[in-house]
């Protein structure tokens, strides 16, 4: 029985915001398998902002997906067959699979998961790359401490939402940076957040101050530009900034730095640069203490799921554009 | 007997670079000293980068200096009267007498010291503000370590030469850079640094290409601007950045930021602020150990030193114009 696999392979690098033409959506005939190997029947598909990075030439933290093969993504799926001891028919797997219904892989970088009481979904969004990317990001770089206040940008997105409940748990005065009343709103009345500045509708600078009396104790960056900039006046003291990504620069040609990067000699602070990928084998570590955060009602994880890879790029230009709320998934049909 | 002090007070604040009526030379009497003070006539006085931002009125990490009051600086002097039972007529005190011939004080901040064979000059720049500088900046924030690559700007200067040469000392390659083939060659020559990039007549991209061909584990920044965004090109891994000053941005209305600070995000890199007064409390450590390296030949220390307190404006100019080598010092008449 021959299988016919939906992959999405990059066509060419883009200049600045990639187009439709940047992908290609291909059938292809999957082969059979060799020994080691394992086939995967993808469930999940994970869109982030990465991803842009990921496409273009420069050196990175990882290699660039070169053009014409599988775009690069996070996944969960379902192992169909196995040539491979360590998987059998019937597992649930977590890996980067990339955008495809199936993938065939000798299970490198893959790892089995349990859901139990939880949904799927899950183990993409908060106990996924970005709920370790936020786990590791906030308490590991950003060093927060109880009584600290904790700025966060991007706080309606998939990492900077599970940043601040983190910073919650931990007894901080957290504050969030979003797009919008509606994000505001679900940023403190659902997530707990103690304030959240709107930039689209209100200055930053002035959120911050009115937000922020005592200043910043820790800065968890999403998206850089002026906001980092507004971050960088208010910082305390010992202030710990967390480079987690820059999203406004992401399909700019040229980046801006941060203009006020002398506050960090003026206030002792520290601006450290994170890659999730560096804590792989404490993720075990993370999942256990989150997914009990989860079931004790503490963290909430939200996804906005859509359905079909052949709408990847309709779903892809929300990562950029503001239109969603919690962690966007691709489901595969 | 009435004592006349010269006297520099700041007149007004400067907006670009300062011109000569920001301040003003007076000759004004001493007044008698009252319980718990000391008279200290000035032999040395300090001269800093540091200086341009005290005249600001911004918030920084120490209070401006006021319209009207003493010019702030580091000096030497010797104890020529004294009601504080913790001083005696003849000690040589260290402190911050500011830009004057003679001040009353009550002693805090300042402290004795016992120069041996080391010329008094020696303590107000390789075991001064700027040694101190030097010494807890690189062991302490940059955190060296033995076969680092270290890379230091204003690597001529009174801080970048000793940041140097402490690097050589435990066993870095260490890079400089500085404006001009002399100044090179005596960071090379006479110093000891493995290379020098020559900013006036070289590509600096270019020179860290080649002088650090393993790329960069420590940058050491004095001057920021786009210096400091080459130097970001280049980190390694875990690279440590340390912020000490941005004499490039100190007489700019408006100070430009790392534009490749992403690169920091990259290679997990860490950037951080850095002033010397955190480390008061271990001055004295730093003096002991810097002392014997200078006594066994290991350290070099190297003062440019000019008289007259009439002649501050001239030889304040020298510290942004490039025109000194080693820390430039204001002798007393």
């Amino acid at each position: 029985m021959k299988i016919i696999n939906k992959v999405l392979r990059l066509k060419k690098r883009p200049i600045g915001f990639p187009d439709e033409d940047t992908w290609e959506l291909n059938e292809e005939i999957l082969p059979s398998l060799n020994e080691g190997e394992i086939l995967i029947e993808n469930k999940y598909i994970s869109l982030d902002p990465a991803m842009r990075g990921w496409i273009n030439e420069t050196r990175s933290y990882i290699e660039p997906v070169k053009i014409g093969d599988v775009m690069r993504a996070g996944s969960i799926g379902k192992v169909i067959e196995s040539n491979n001891p360590k998987f059998s028919e019937g597992d649930v797997v977590s890996g980067g699979s990339g955008v495809q219904q199936y993938s065939i892989n000798d299970g490198k970088g893959f790892f089995k998961i349990y859901p139990g009481k939880l949904n799927l979904p899950v183990f993409i969004g908060t106990l996924g790359m970005p709920g370790m990317t936020a786990y590791f990001g906030i308490l590991e770089v950003g060093k927060i401490k109880e009584g600290d206040t904790v700025l966060v940008s991007a706080a309606a997105g998939a990492v900077g939402s599970i940043v601040g409940q983190i910073a919650k748990i931990k007894g901080c005065k957290v504050v969030g940076i979003a797009g919008g009343k509606e994000k505001c709103d679900y940023v403190v009345n659902e997530l707990g957040f103690d304030g959240c500045i709107d930039y689209k509708n209100e200055s930053v600078k002035r959120g911050i101050k009115k937000e922020c009396p005592n200043g910043i104790d820790v800065y968890f960056d999403n998206v850089g530009g002026d906001i980092l900039d507004s971050a960088l006046i208010f910082i305390n003291k010992y202030a710990r900034i967390v480079i987690c990504g820059a999203i406004s620069q992401y399909n700019e040609t040229s980046a801006k730095g941060p203009d006020n990067y002398l506050s960090l000699l003026v206030n002792r602070g520290t601006m450290t640069g994170m890659v999730v990928f560096d804590y792989v084998k404490k993720y075990p570590i993370a999942v256990e203490e989150m997914s009990n955060w989860i079931l004790e009602g503490k963290l909430k994880s939200k996804e906005d799921i859509y359905d079909g890879i052949e709408n990847f790029y309709e779903i892809f230009k929300k990562l950029f554009n503001g239109d969603k709320k919690g962690k966007l998934i691709l489901k595969v049909n």
